[in-house]
């Protein structure tokens, strides 16, 4: 599988997610701006490592049907549905999977929450977590520093502190950040010239 | 197989169910909450070992059968009957399997029993069973110190003191034990941070 | 090969080398006490990853052999020298080698020094490094923590700092760490009962 | 074979060779310091890409049997020669070769020059070459750049700029370059902070 | 997969794209006069490294699939639509694919833009790319020199420069080079006679 | 087997020797310098196709043998005592043969002749030849055009034709020409910049 | 895939295709009169290489599709739709292909002209060529001679020579050559008995 650093937090008022840029086919970099964070609805978004064909077309897909969802019933679907509905995606091809594994993210009635689906559709609550060649680089960080109840502006520098060493150390990582925070006041994507 | 330490125990009055909570791709700890204990029924449990989609999706599947079988015929299905549900749909896959070991386990007119399931769909009836990585170290325990009759109280404390010691001497096991305890007054479910 | 946690890092007034207990084959822990930091020299030690067998008979071999240039020149030979004999001894079995990846560390007349050895003999000189199963998670937190010029207290707690992190995410590494602290007071070691 | 770029270029009044530092083994940069770049003798310098364990082994030796020419004939040899006893060393291990791509260059009686050799020993004679997994990257710029009679510093620039493209584009390669330059004056050697 | 080299860059007022025009099996050069660049609409062009029957359909598919939405919405489509509705036809067949890359440009009302394809529909937006046997060669030249806000005029001489780099030092790539520029003009064809 | 085209001819006056200079590995140009046409005595010569570090060993033991025969019996090897001794070489070393096809030529008592040597040290007699990925395409013209009794001259116009036609459809074979002519007033060697 | 050598070249006034005729499984001779030149429409011939089979079907399919074309619109087909309409019917059949490579070559409007087509429906349009086994030593001569303008009478004696040598020299090859030209006044077929 193609390399990458993504890593998701749960903040006190909302999650983070985020992945570097680093697109390359064996030792050559195809591309130095592959983006590896996507919006799904206006509460949940998905962090993903992998194939890039596969994560565009799985996180489109499920934004298509959570779109549905929320027209049929008029509300947002949550982010456990959100998370459920991607795994089932991901179960259903599970003779030729999608290569990609993904940390959903988002904010809901219930308040923030972080799901970790692997390619077969395996879904798995948790606080804090990292996927992608850059991971267990990224969680050495996040193990060490991670605390419960951060604020927002705390899990983006703890992101940025993880993908920081990530980068640093993993070379199918690299060319930069891509962060996207998800608070009651919505989604907000912005870039980190990280190296 | 990824590595797990699941085990079932029947007692006097009941069935203890536990699997500790370690997630591990090669070497690396994914994370450190996958649940691996599922409610199937109101009297029937289930705890497994293996690929985690797989056992979400194996699960999910049953529960969904069993609660057709309580609306048409008004009452809830045998513990038996569970654990045949699910050995089908096991081995209507037998081609591309589904990865999971399974221990179903509940209480019913006839009194508590558990059954063992391989990922083929074979059911074995017993008193007390463990699959997983870890499964030999606990089984060690359980071998000399399970007693027909015991509390629900006894058997939790015997589970508990089996996957201390396959924590302990397992690799693929860790991060602490969900335990499911099954009587007639219902399902209990509880967390024990066992390392 | 076999997992391992191995850290080494230079500071001021001497070198900090450590390595984690666990030896298992498979899933199974074979010892929860097996210890993987060696003294070589009264100024130099080594920290290794991989095969029991093989790093007890490479550091003593070293051993050997600088004893027997301290007893002909009459003074100990450098870190440097140290690393280069175990090169050597690397080298020459490159055909069936020796499983292990070292960390050479001590002091000398030009100060405290380190060094990173390949299976196959390769020599690299270094601040701080880690090998094995556990070292990406490790080195997340030496490429965040690191400074130049930390007093050995400071190096020790750095080192515990990341062996806690690679142990609670790495599953080939556990049951407490020893700890060795090269100065020019001499070889002191110690345990550290972490998990 | 592990990643790296690794050029040469001859100038007007002398050779320009240099590497850059990364050591990795699979994704994970194993070092960030390893040195790629050797001094032979006085007036030659070999500059290489593969295992650091053989080219460590391998320049060494090439070293030794030149140093005992210039003893017994109380002359340096010239660059040819230094690139004839390397091939020689590289063939006869040619069923269990060394893993080192090569790139010989010095000044002699007959002026600057350059010869790049593959594992099995082959000797090019060249004006300018790279090789490593950069090499086609930095090979670009070079083809593009390049003119017979530059000076040693516009070859220095020359290297620099086709290095910063390869680590821009190879993830193989990183962590700065070292930079070896040999002229009538003899060999420098320094550093350069290449991202 | 056959050698090739494909270029694209965005300018300040249009795109360039080029390709040579080697066609080769094993060493035998089959064809040197294949065209490996195509027109897609009159705003949308495509260049491609790969099997020429592949890239022949492909293209012609993505140009009727243009029409028809032209036709029925009396509009030109954008770039990135072009490039969206290559993606679905390349990702429909994944499991036996189009053995293509391909870089589609063109210039729209958001202004002139480039999306890189990989043979499994990955879509990545970016401002200069080159894929093929002799992509590393021209991306030295292209990271080199690439500048943004070029003209149209420095962009062709440019992708010219990169061009000749990656035909003199890639066995897979030569016989010319086809160059086609979109600007709000129309689209503009034309050879050069590299070797 | 890398590419390459070489090429010998009988003349009524001499044989002319001839060889592409292109090294590549994979898709990538090594070197545009590669000779690969070698003096043997002062009237044989040999040009090779194959890997480089071979040929410059078997062409170098080769001479050595033959200086030694002419230093003890004081005068020149026939052509064919060259050939024979190079299918020795060649034939001793079955098990892991040198990668080389060879043309061996020159002029002595009998006149001029030619060999031809496959990896095994077959020995063949012959008027003209070619070996090489881009012989095929050589001999189209070899066979129509050769005639018995042409002049160096003309040998020297017709090996520049059939290469030019080889170098223009073989991608591993180019980067000009080595011509080297044998005759009763010695060997000379000149470059011809065909493309 | 079965040998041969099939040629087309493109004059002044017409075309020429030729084919030889043995066609031969594994060393032996099956036959030495396997026609493969074919008449496709009164102003188009195809002449191919590969399972005699596949080459026969393919022809006859494509004539078809090309008499409706002209019965429908009363007017013949272009050559260039005949070689589009061979593209299809081979693409179609990408996952279990004609074993065919096919020269079209015919006279319409816009002149003569000729297209080389491979198995999976790559389409080139070129002034000549060739397939087969033999087509590298035909490709030889043909590179060499041939010259834009040539007379039909000329193109006749090309293809003849290009003819001999590769029947010399290709073992796939022989048992005389069937010509078609296609010119202003129809298709004329004739035989050669070459050896």
């Amino acid at each position: 599988m193609p390399g990458a650093t993504t890593i998701g937090v749960v903040c006190k008022d909302g999650v983070v997610l985020a992945s570097e840029r680093r697109v390359s086919y064996g030792y050559f970099v195809m591309s130095k701006s592959g983006k590896k964070v996507f919006r799904i609805t206006d509460n949940v978004g998905a962090a993903c490592a992998g194939l890039v064909a596969d994560m565009q077309v799985l996180t489109k897909e499920v934004a298509v049907y959570l779109r549905l969802y929320s027209y049929e019933r008029d509300r947002l679907a949550s982010v456990k549905s959100a998370a459920k509905v991607m795994a089932n995606l991901l179960f259903e091809r599970r003779l030729y999977p999608y290569l990609a594994q993904t940390i959903v993210g988002g904010i809901d009635d219930e308040g923030p929450s972080l799901f970790v689906l692997d390619p077969l559709g395996s879904v798995i609550d948790d606080k804090y977590a990292s996927v992608g060649s850059g991971s267990e680089i990224a969680v050495g960080v996040l193990e060490t520093e991670f605390k419960e109840g951060m604020t927002i502006e705390q899990g983006r520098e703890l992101v940025k502190k993880a993908a920081k060493a990530a980068l640093a150390r993993d070379i199918g990582s690299g060319n930069g950040l891509d962060i996207m925070t998800i608070t009651r006041s919505g989604i907000k994507e912005e870039g980190e010239p990280l190296t």
